[in-house]
């Protein structure tokens, strides 16, 4: 009877945690254990980080989404670089500057169709090479899945970090949704980012059922030289680590991070089926991971968010986002859309 | 018939976390709010603040301390203003110069006694005032409880901020341990911040009995005009607001946060007590919080560091720091005070 | 008898000292004054300017473009910030970062025909107004006369500075060759700054027959409050201030500053006017002030630059940039003209 | 017949420009050379410094010496090493925390008796060493000649700097005054820095006779690889750079720089004599180069700075400072040690 839905559409950051993560959480408080990474439970998730990525590659655990990025990007620049990334890029519109202020570099951002850039794009940007007037190409940032929902085929990332690396720039993947991505493309988390060809990752956690806590994964571990200070000195070390650590060994265990994703995924498909079937509802973008896009009539878009909330993307063109989650019920999306209708109609 | 402790002395943040803290953890977990803290359970931890520290005064969340006193800092500050400090403060010492990177302030430390600096020894610093060349005093930060386990008295607190005001200076508190001095002082938190002329105040959680998380809090409500933009831009706006928020509000419900701290306090006498009994053993420090600091013949330390992991605090005067926490136990004391005889012995 | 111009076209930094420029200099030469501005050379100069800009305005000398721009714009704005820009403008393409660098701020730069920004193209960064997840517009900066040597009307800069009051936002100048803009449009220097509404405005020495020299004009007095020491902290107060202002001084007394820029906008013209007598030759935008653009077929151009310097501006519709001076004379056009003629037939 | 001195002794930047500079800036005032540095007279001056310094040495000129410092310190650091230097140091406290704003570095400061810094009193820093909680030690900085007028001898120098090395660490040189330390030294340049292990050094040229400019040299040139960037992001690459280079290539050519120094330090020399004679002056520092450091009874000093003004250097001593220069006289020594003796009898 219930016309609500239990859970919103907003953002996959609205969910709560995962009861495997929570489970992890209480089982890992026993006792004392040394502050700051030096603990059983850290070793642990590392090793299970390096069953996923292989032997060598260096992981760092921080507080959040936006911490990890500009930590990682810290790493791998000078401030007199510059970050190429999408007009759209969490790193150029949702965090406040905090990459400018803290690495000290200049994002060049591109326009995309649908979130992802291209070789092609990036080239012009070579012409400042060696010109001590100008800021020197040296990330290549993209988000995996993208803000837009979309996902990197595996031949795109391989062309970037090809270019990249052709031209002394690295590759940095914004993993927030590393998860869904994986999910959508059918592969491991390692055949979309180290087997691709990307130095840096930030691998989240808390869109994928987790209740904080974000990697830094180094592919390239020269970059991670002096990150344990850099983490440190970024206000990124967390004092309690063994809680961070437990959350990454619940998510990496058991396809935690899989099951999760694939849910997610599979109802953002679903819920973009159903809008389809609205006359007044049109997809806007393809749906490749968990969140859905839709051009609705302007004029209904207030009253739909008081029922239930979500964002505005576009506003000009009167297109919002629908985020499925870890949590997302077949019933959930059955409510939302037919309160959806019930509204345009 | 143990003979080695089930909980260390090395540190407070080495503990894992209070199961009421857990509870509200779990009972947050229930279906969607708004992510970034426009949730009722955000609202409800702040309306708690509100009661011990005032109506008025201006409450953010973040995930940690070294990201807290940097973050008010640098709310307090331009970057050519000078911070000053104990030549002991964590922001001195223990975040690897986050402070000075985050804000651009240089920081002007003093060397003390107890870890407690004083007016007179601030007073030189303001020769410099209105001179270009030098840095212009602007902050003056005390932690409280210090590091050294001291507490200020109402009275010196006073006395620092009356002279802070007087001569256009703030007073900032790092209170990682602040609920330690209020039970130390046998006051209530406003007593000690607000009362006393504390501008901004970095209240820790983590320290007593919370998983992670940290509040900045600003008396003097102009500092935090633009806040909410310094907090996401210096990285440390959590996504899953609504856990910081639910441990805060168990900690500051049914006086957690007293008996948290009030137990660890006495714990600490206890441990120093029984530590005063070895005739090899000299307490160093007055106890007036959860640490205890002792000067024990060199040779022995790293022998009883295997033992029962510690630091050591001042190599050349062979000093050695322990802490208690909230979960510390009369039987931990009694273990280790053994374990400490039998290798002195 | 000679084919190859005395001086060439590639940018107005490449001329020299004006002679009255350098008697200045000399006579400032006399015994010692107080170093880092206290002199009278220093209290004249700044005289001078509040003749031209009002009683009230503040003026800091600073050694170059680059300093006044990164320091005028860090007076104006916190680093959750967002300085809005011409994607041309010098800040944005030619100084390296150093403003992201310096004043933490994240640059949104628009696309331009002209290298002038409008109302219309500002208007949608006001969405962002309120959102922690954003950068805050708060500086529009432009460049008075632009980097395509074209020149904003008064009637657009009011708009300017209309819009950013009404929004809370401040007009910084580029003033870089503030002094050919004036005489472009037959207007005094304060008519184009201070009386249509710019708050800060970097006043330009080298580009305009100084040696060395810029000037940061505060013409919102609020903004200067703590400007010693951001330019005693920005690495910009030169010790032996005399010289700097005995050179403002000169360049600000009898019309000297009007001199050099008028006959350095004269000189544009009639390259302009001789250049679109050659066939191959188009002369690409608007000639207002000491810039003159041109596309030229491609393959001359390397040719041409080996035998008279200047620099390609946009490599793709083979556009170049010929910069005039205070020193240019007709002669030098003649046998530039001549030059090119030879060349491209 | 004159009593008051022609020149004053209250800093070598109060003195001008020595008539062989000026004349070089006018020599080189001559048609267009290309800005920023890629002209005849960089090449030249460079050129110059290399025959002082060693071929293979790189040399960058900047605007001033808080400009030198802070970017030759950049292009050592990363923002989580320390600056370790004397309290008295330049960069301590006459460049209002440019170096922390800059670098992101903290300083550590040691007390010293005459400026100078040892090994000893360095390495209770290596203890830092590894963990990330406290800033690393990068640089050692020392000023030579000092502060305090006084001079490290060359065996001081490779004390200092075979501990840096061992330790990974680097040695800087703030050189304001390196010509008056070569000439007090009876030793070339090259043998006070090069020879003895310095990394990086700030040549001064305005103490020395320039208008202005400063030269960054770096012997360990894999420091310099990204300077000519840092450089520019750091606001301090000159545009009309020839008259920079133009004024180094007269203080290196025929002796000039030893020229300048050697009569400077002659006078602090005869005014160090001059004043020990008279009974209420004591000198209380070795007159090592151009500074003569005494104490004077207190309540003459500001009569005394009324007359002739200088600097009070330690307010509680009752210490004042007195400067020499190239153009100091005999006479004006005369003058003003007669006015001192009226003023104090």
């Amino acid at each position: 009877m219930s016309s609500k839905p239990r859970r919103g559409f907003a953002s996959d950051n609205n969910a709560g945690i995962h009861p495997k993560v929570l489970e992890a959480i209480a089982d890992a408080n026993a006792g004392h254990v040394i502050a700051y990474g030096d603990d059983p439970y850290t070793e642990a998730a590392v090793k299970l980080f390096r069953q996923h990525f292989g032997k060598d590659v260096e992981v760092y655990f921080v507080f959040g989404g936006t911490g990890a990025n500009v930590l990682g990007l810290k790493a791998a620049t000078e401030p007199h670089h510059a970050i190429i990334c999408a007009d759209t890029a969490h790193i150029n519109v949702d965090e406040c500057g905090a990459p400018e202020r803290f690495t000290g570099c200049k994002l060049l951002s591109l326009p995309t169709k649908a979130g992802k850039i291209t070789v092609d794009q990036i080239l012009p940007f070579l012409d400042a090479v060696g010109f001590e007037h100008h800021v020197q190409p040296r990330v290549i940032s993209i988000s995996q899945a993208t803000e837009m929902g979309t996902v990197y085929q595996p031949r795109e990332l391989k062309q970037l970090s090809a270019f990249a690396h052709k031209n002394g720039m690295l590759l940095h993947m914004d993993g927030a949704r590393i998860a869904n991505a994986a999910v959508s493309l059918k592969a491991t988390l390692s055949a979309i980012t180290r087997e691709v060809g990307v130095d840096v990752l930030s691998f989240g956690g808390a869109k994928n059922g987790m209740m904080y806590g974000e990697a830094v994964i180094f592919f390239d571990r020269s970059l991670a030289k002096d990150f344990k200070y850099t983490r440190k000195q970024g206000t990124h070390l967390p004092s309690k680590m063994r809680f961070v650590s437990a959350q990454f060994s619940a998510l990496l265990s058991n396809d935690l991070w899989r099951v999760n994703a694939a849910h997610a995924n599979s109802m953002a498909k679903l819920l973009a089926q159903e809008l389809a079937k609205i006359p007044l509802v049109e997809i806007s973008q393809q749906v490749e991971s968990n969140g859905v896009f839709a051009i609705i009539p302007k004029k209904y878009i207030a009253k739909l968010q008081k029922l239930s909330f979500f964002y505005t993307w576009n506003e000009q063109i009167s297109e919002v986002r629908f985020m499925t989650s870890f949590d997302t019920t077949a019933e959930d999306i059955n409510d939302f859309v037919a309160l959806i209708k019930r509204t345009l109609s």
